[in-house]
């Protein structure tokens, strides 16, 4: 253990390399089916800080040396407004309140990696307005490297009109903008090597396909995991995308939408993801909202997490992308996948409790404390 | 002649003071009911050019040494988006595409003043966030004054999101943010002093009736014109600040409204400007969109001015917010109620023949080579 720096405020069990249980190699654990995983390759003694950025020998947050979390995807400017009922056809009505926040699936995510304190590229697209200085506030605030955020000037910041109504019955117009308009047929050499340099890279449905199949399979061929949260397009996942993914992680509605089976309940829930496993990926982390979690490797008994009893949820949004941000930053630094289920779920709990997805975000210490109280 | 400047593209007949013709002192023209007009008391000599603050001695555009056009009034952020069909309640539903841009009749209007080169100031007030910012710019690239623009952190900036529909059935729905929230229950000191040294004053009605109230006052007091534009909320206009208005501009429908009385016919519109001569305002400058404008001063023939004939209507916003800031800065010029009516009615028209409001305002040069070309 002498390579790995442990702060004092950090309980997050370190997984020194030289332990004899062997479960507790990424490696073997995950079952990525790569030969050469990449932390193992660049990176053999995992750190477990409170920082881990801050404890390489050359610390510099712009050229990480440990092998960052690469987040490709969307990033919004997701338009709240307050109303008491959708306006008619030609009819102006005047909002209780309103609120305009950086959002997407792509930069909650990354902005989750960065508030973790995980290095963390983010590569998406904005327009030229002011929307896409929301956003690029918004991430670099959140600790996210911006070197692979590109302004297109061919379209306007992805955005999001979410039509806030008194039954929760929210109305959202999605404008695609730059998160589905302007990208190069083939991604820049730039961006392929930043994904085949990734510890891991975490994937959504909010960019087109073609960018998402042009990732995973770089990212396989350089034997770096690919995680793909389900949100997004309702569309099915082409077989191309699927078959570079090493674990997908849906939300329950979005495991039956994929694999048009029920999953009402836990049985539901294992049956969906059996199918999920005949559909080319080896590992299915489903999303359970107030039920928890639950991981499925094909082959093996499924790991279940509850989630953790919480005073008062104040707001779920952006719940999801944190947590699943949170298994991503625990598996990259090596944990096992229980351990990966808790740091996720303790994290998704304390952004529940706070408003807004990127504001609920918590910071590394936060989530370590939580789960020493536990 | 000797001090009014006129450039050789200035074809904008210029009203020198010691013209035999009473009828061009402005002060008697348009009957302010102000015994000391400001124009007159503080810059007897009226100027032409085609751009007037660069033809003082003191050039310097951040201290205009004319009186300037004062704006008070809303800044919004226009959030456009065009659908197919408006969502449901609980329904995500994709836009075809969108666009933010900087809108709100107060900064339309002082964004007008500005390209048409008049020395303008805008009081108005916007959140701390990405839309503040994106106003701010407009109006700054608009050549507005920013010195009375005031950012406040208790509201957002006002927003409107614009559901485009194919049938043109626009639904809007408006957040009053900083436009409505968070103004002092006094104006400043230093907004009110730049209110009494306006040549004119230009209100909307979408900030609050008190902050209305103050300007008005604090205008009427100093002498100073106060063109109110009746866009906005529908409510009643209250008549502490229909006493202190010199100039009441409606369009039909909000004439209508405001007086209760059917506009569908040119007498219709007649017998309503005289019911606003019995509400106490004596001129009215009616906005009859394809059928031009028509202006009512109490006791006096109505002066008709047709729109002029236009091969394309591409989009017609801000074309009202157009008229009126093109006939406050012809009327604070010196201009007769004709020159007036037709500057602004080239000004609307120019507008009309481009996409958006900010966008499609017209400068100077434009408007003046329009009105040469008659």
């Amino acid at each position: 253990m002498d390579t790995a720096t442990l702060s004092p405020a950090n309980l997050w069990t370190p997984t020194p390399h030289n332990q004899s249980n062997r479960a507790l190699n990424p490696n073997q654990v995950l079952r990525f089916n790569n030969k050469h995983h990449h932390l193992h390759r660049k990176f053999p003694l995992l750190c477990f800080s409170v920082n881990p950025s801050q404890n390489q020998t050359s610390p510099a947050p712009s050229t990480p040396t440990i092998p960052p979390l690469v987040v490709v995807g969307s990033a919004n400017a997701d338009i709240y407004v307050e109303i008491q009922r959708l306006p008619k056809e030609g009819e102006t009505i005047t909002a209780k309140t309103g609120q305009t926040l950086a959002g997407g699936k792509g930069a909650n995510q990354a902005v989750c990696g960065g508030k973790l304190s995980y290095p963390t590229y983010f590569v998406g697209q904005v327009g030229e307005d002011a929307h896409g200085k929301l956003i690029s506030e918004a991430l670099h605030n959140g600790g996210v490297r911006l070197n692979h955020l590109t302004t297109v000037g061919c379209a306007p910041s992805g955005h999001a009109v979410v039509m806030l109504q008194p039954d929760g019955q929210n109305s959202i117009i999605v404008v695609g903008g730059a998160n589905m308009s302007g990208w190069p047929e083939t991604l820049t050499e730039e961006n392929l090597e930043t994904v085949r340099n990734a510890g891991i890279v975490l994937l959504q449905r909010e960019i087109p396909d073609s960018v998402n199949i042009q990732v995973a399979k770089a990212a396989k061929g350089a034997g770096v995991p690919v995680l793909m949260d389900v949100g997004g397009v309702a569309a099915p996942i082409p077989q191309e995308l699927m078959s570079s993914i090493d674990i997908l992680s849906p939300n329950e509605s979005e495991l039956s939408r994929l694999t048009g089976l029920s999953t009402n309940s836990f049985d539901d829930v294992s049956q969906a993801a059996l199918k999920c496993h005949k559909m080319g990926v080896k590992q299915v982390l489903v999303k359970l909202g107030a039920k928890g979690s639950a991981f499925f490797v094909e082959g093996e008994e499924p790991i279940i997490q509850p989630a953790f009893s919480v005073e008062t949820v104040l707001d779920t949004t952006g719940a999801g992308d944190t947590f699943t941000a949170a298994f991503a930053v625990a598996l990259v630094e090596g944990k096992t996948r229980k351990e990966c289920l808790r740091f996720a779920t303790a994290a998704a709990s304390l952004c529940i409790q706070v408003k807004g997805a990127i504001p609920s975000m918590p910071d590394r210490k936060s989530v370590l404390d939580l789960l020493q109280s536990l």
